[in-house]
């Protein structure tokens, strides 16, 4: 994790300026605000700032309710019951911000999730610093022969240094290119008093998707929750996998009882589709069904087995 | 206003209850905070929860513009150029999260906007006070002639008894009816143990329109202000903008950069189209335009004299 | 299902007017292109314009996958897939358009999906017709003893005329009454040209929720299944399901392949929590699994037993 | 702009492939149906699929008004209205679907409209061909010194070759390592079998921004008007332009009442804000006005002179 000096400085102080509020505060959350949690080489995650707890989604969803919630008395059996049936308003009721500081490759797959705000450092404005990502070995996997869209086993180290000293060198060639295309007398090496330099709009295009960029990044619960059912399943690429972990520490300390009941009834439950309920039934019946004989597909009946393999 | 006993004292009860956060606060929201300020003969709205303030905005704004913000020294100018500019997205930043008691055909209008979030209490759980809309006899108008939506001169005396007398009689019967189908042994005053009593979801379709209902809504900065161009305008119908009004306020003590800017740029801006500003530049240029010889129709050269003519 | 006499011609106009396109056709949607089918006493779903079809959510998941898809040569089971992973992006790329009228207490439900586009009739321009939703005897019902927001046992006969009898008097006294604080000219019987009678923006709020309103509803594929996964389940108001019925058999008729697997997939299917997993386990590896030692509540406990006697 | 010989075969096919409908059809649109609209060296804009027309328009609204539009009886006039008066949600009722192909820096700017669908080409599955955004000597230019995010003097000879073949270099050398990186048997020149080949999701990240990607992308007529407006303006960054404008000609070609009212009434009008209108009425007032005594900021009344020279 690179963080600069001035970074730190700001987080210091925003952390000696305490203040009085009748809102409700999160004292778990409070410890981590504005401190950054590593992911990846020079990635974070910082919570800036929040609002609403595991009480304001029970206030929400007894608005809702009205009277009809008096016997409803215990918070995290109603939290619990919202989950399980997808009532997932109440959690909006709840906002959280970060500054993330990821690579564009990363950030190309997270803007996708679209009910958020964003603010990212602009390269129109400004010099991208010379940082980009370079996996861990351990990350550095084939294709996989079986998911088109996933990784295999991990490289030989013979390969993985090849690989590691492509990226490397292709990065800081790309980048010491940007800032001589930049020409820019603060910034750029070679500066060139001659020379005009091109526009950052336009440099930028030479930088490679490595390359980190950041931003701040707004939503409320019910879609972080959504953001990290996606993107915390094994199927997610690693990298953004990475950044969904740091979330989910954020998440246990913003609020603990939604953090429970989303592991119980989201990241650790299993669909299964009106066929595969069929072949259940069957079997809990006492019927030994293979494939061959269940109506499912050979894909479908590999993944009802492992959802009853499962252990979450 | 009818705020019940019961949440009179949550109310207190929640101004009561202070923590320490480092998280920004604003301390005139907090003056305001959990309180209702009163909206027509029933309604309210409450703050509930903030999160953000000026300085977010202009937090947000900076990490896109990076280090070429170093010169942008001053926040009310940043903040003025951003919303002159209609750069919103630092505006979605901060949330506001309020509790409001409106009338249903207030809140029908209401939920038009798509980019907030919302509980309502719900009658299908619950049974619905008998709490209606009345005018007050000055706002009684009779259909305007000029506007096919709005409202033009105020009813007579005679007129408006009748129409008072009117609404009142028949949200009353239609509530005692509501009450009288629901048989519920609470809360019906004819209970009859013989009866089943009509289900919740049913018997609320005998309610008229002016039935007060309440609801949580949070939305962002950037659409509380797009709500509030559409809704403080003279336009939009009495009754939406009472609740605007109490909304400007609101927005007054969260963040008054932001508001100063908003009336300057947005509530008291025009928009002047192609075709109008041809016919300015012709006035500027000291000919005297008439309509026919305009180029606008008639619609649109009044449009353009009202525009000149405001004193926002 | 009441259409004028006005809309039958535009609606038999229209369905005269061919043109040749190079978009893709559905045969099965245009034959019930513009026809309205009924739904409720006076409700209506009719289709008035589409976009795409089966082929068309093939075809963006192939974007999406670009060579990687070549294998993948079966629709059918590429359209499966796509469903039962939740790949939701190709769906959207789909759209429709519908005018539905519908009583505005079930309006007030429908509205709660926001990802859709709304044009409804304004009664601040105009005047609401004299039409009501009075259920059918079999559909009023007392309030459900186990379900807090559901109905229960259907109405006696006794109870069920004194029912109808109030709904149906209220609602004519509200129209009438209406129709009186309008004073208008052409449509009010008592017209008096000494009143002004009372803006239509105000005069509507006296009338009752289950008057019937109409609008142009449009949204994607993706939002349409959404909506028909919460409203066509049975938990959903009997009055709102039956629009989704009506849109249930205009799926099937637009995209046959995507509305088999919604039912396999989606209707049809039930999720498990991770704790309900774990007694699935026990109860397959043929231990005898009763709630009290079962770790679930006995609320989950007993929809696990729903899930897998469901026969979908 | 390059189509591949299989794009060109399925666009002809395609256009083959007539069929009635009663869905209202544009024979302008239909002309410009499936071909590429080049853009830049390497993009285009093609259509795939669109639904609606300017009646659609009109016919949402009246819907909105109800009989109180029987005197509105031309169709360009209201949707002159809609569009002057930013009354908006009819023109979502028209929906498009484009393929486009497009630099991935431009790609990060578009996504940031996220009121629309997208089906992007994965590069988790698939390989990227070698195909990237150099731009034409007339493009290269130098960063303003007036504004922090544009660009100022277009680069002498010298240093735009120097520029030119630097990003070619970088750009081509990126590419051949990605696939020396694959080592993938069919795509890669030195494909050496005994070493396993880096997973597609991870080599991707050596690519250069000015690589092209595609996408199918899915809008709404409003929506797609607001991304016009922002990017068809003269702020917006030459590349995303480009595009802007041959959306442009789409839009023209599909729903020309709504075109010409939007170059009227948005890509041409100005918004003045409320000091602006004061200084305008000193102006016609016969007041020679200066910067000083106006009470605007340099920056807003040069803003101000700017709109009332600007020649739409």
């Amino acid at each position: 994790m690179t963080i600069t000096r001035e970074q730190e400085a700001e987080i210091e102080a925003a952390r000696e300026d305490r203040s009085t509020t009748l809102r409700r505060s999160v004292a778990a959350l409070e410890a981590l605000l504005y401190r950054p949690l590593p992911v990846l080489d020079h990635g974070f995650v910082r919570v800036i700032d929040y609002m609403g707890d595991d009480s304001a989604i029970v206030q929400a969803a007894r608005v809702s309710y009205g009277r009809g919630t008096r016997k409803v008395s215990e918070d995290a059996g109603l939290i619990r019951y919202l989950m399980r049936h997808r009532h997932t308003t109440p959690f909006e009721m709840c906002a959280i911000k970060l500054h993330v500081k990821l690579p564009i490759f990363v950030a190309r797959q997270w803007i996708r999730h679209r009910t958020a705000s964003v603010n990212e450092y602009s390269a129109r404005y400004s010099i991208l610093d010379r940082e980009f990502y370079l996996p861990a070995p351990e990350h550095l996997a084939a294709q996989s022969a079986a998911n088109r869209q996933g990784r295999g086993e991990v490289l030989e180290t013979a390969e993985a240094d090849f690989v590691l000293a492509t990226l490397r060198a292709d990065a800081e060639r790309s980048h010491a290119d940007y800032l001589a295309l930049l020409n820019d007398a603060a910034e750029s090496p070679g500066y060139d008093p001659a020379r005009s330099g091109l526009a950052r709009e336009l440099a930028r295009m030479n930088l490679t998707l490595n390359t980190y960029t950041q931003w701040y990044w707004k939503t409320d619960l019910h879609n972080l929750l959504h953001f990290l059912e996606l993107r915390a399943d094994p199927h997610a690429q690693y990298e953004i996998r990475a950044y969904a972990k740091a979330m989910l520490e954020i998440l246990a300390a913003w609020v603990p009882l939604a953090h429970q009941a989303f592991l119980d009834y989201r990241l650790g439950a299993a669909s299964l589709s009106a066929p595969m309920l069929r072949v259940l039934r069957r079997m809990l019946a006492g019927e030994r069904v293979e494939q061959p004989d269940s109506g499912l597909s050979k894909r479908e009946f590999s993944e009802l087995m492992a959802a009853l393999a499962k252990d979450a």
